[in-house]
């Protein structure tokens, strides 16, 4: 019974160090700024060039879902891909599927009333990063970039 | 005492009960088969497009990188990804910042040796779609079509 009480004990403990852990770092980043679609979306992709990143994948969603199912409500929607090569491969060394989190995706998203809203994923929260100390290394600077686009906006 | 004793029994079972549900679903699919890499990334294109996904981004990971780097000893890897538009706005529908997971990624790895691994993010599997019933039922039409991708390799 001792026993049995100490391990619920842990247990206890363990649970609301993960309630904790989950509460320390939000899954992502995002600013809402004023200005026309084009030109956010615009200082978005020269910033993210700026801070070392190419942009290798770019889906206008709302385009691309008019193109296909016809005419709908939806605002201007882009989904960036920034990706900087040198910590792609460092990752890559570490964890071969990192394919999985890469490029860590940008939203950009026409909110109406010359209001514009960027949202970006945070590289150390994803859950291949969470438990590796090393990718988290690696996840940080990706996170400190994306934090330095944020904030020239 | 005895309140301690039953919290902490109660957050014991929460806890396996949280290992259980962890346990249920993988996060992704994946599946290995003999041939060249350029036939079997063929293949999964032309079977992703049959199940009628478009494929909306391609990142030859190995050439982004040996562009930017050199030369290293990454084998050919692709990061394929494969929207499906209808499902798409309807997911958007549900859940603005669906853009997060859009689109799941599918990685093609040469494993050397005329041998290629076919992996699949599971949509079901995401956060943001793990405790809404609504995105999960969409998520599950995607990760049926994958599925059948992948019985088909």
């Amino acid at each position: 019974m001792k026993k049995i009480k100490i391990i619920s004990m842990l247990l206890m403990v363990l649970s609301i160090q993960s309630l904790v852990a989950q509460g320390q770092e939000k899954a992502y980043f995002s600013k809402t700024v004023e200005g026309t679609f084009e030109e956010i979306a615009e200082k978005v992709t020269e910033y993210l060039i700026e801070q070392g990143f190419g942009i290798v994948t770019e889906i206008d969603l709302d385009v691309r879902i008019k193109n296909k199912i016809g005419d709908t409500d939806m605002k201007p929607y882009k989904i960036l891909g920034p990706c900087n090569a040198e910590l792609a491969y460092e990752a890559y060394k570490v964890e071969e599927n990192i394919g999985f989190i890469l490029p860590c995706r940008v939203i950009v998203k026409d909110l109406g009333n010359n209001k514009v809203e960027i949202l970006m994923e945070n590289p150390t929260e994803k859950l291949i990063v969470r438990d590796n100390i090393e990718l988290n290394k690696i996840a940080d600077q990706v996170k400190t970039k994306y934090l330095s686009v944020l904030k020239s906006l």
